[in-house]
């Protein structure tokens, strides 16, 4: 059984409504110093198979179904 | 400028219904062997402060706005 992450990040420019609208409201709470929200999404993913077969397996579902390459960068690690 | 990492996963037994449809879709895709998959959250946000400060600074706003105690658990951790 292998446990995989896979990170799915906008690309440099791409809108992140939701960072920016996490960072509003919390600077509306009073936090102070905030450069920068991104917003992320990851899966945990359980796999029953050897770690290198579920990397390829992970890498091959970001690209036939969870992460958009037009506006999203992926990483899929061994956790 | 310290980046911190807020992970926000649904606690155990908590019904995760977009990382139930992302397996069942993954699985209509023709990917085997796939025994849970689990959707988690990250906010990466960088503060204009040193580490420990962003650190306690993540953790209020986990509490204040970003998580949900009832169903979730979180982690903050320095990038």
């Amino acid at each position: 059984m292998t446990v995989i992450e896979i990170r799915i990040e906008l690309k440099k420019g791409v809108a992140d409504p939701e960072g920016k609208n996490t960072r509003k409201t919390l600077e509306s709470l009073g936090f102070e110093g905030i450069a920068d929200v991104r917003s992320v999404k990851l899966f945990e993913v359980e796999l029953d198979m050897p770690a290198d077969d579920a990397l390829k397996a992970g890498e091959e579902m970001c690209r036939k179904l969870l992460a958009n390459p037009v506006i999203q960068n992926y990483r899929v690690t061994v956790r």
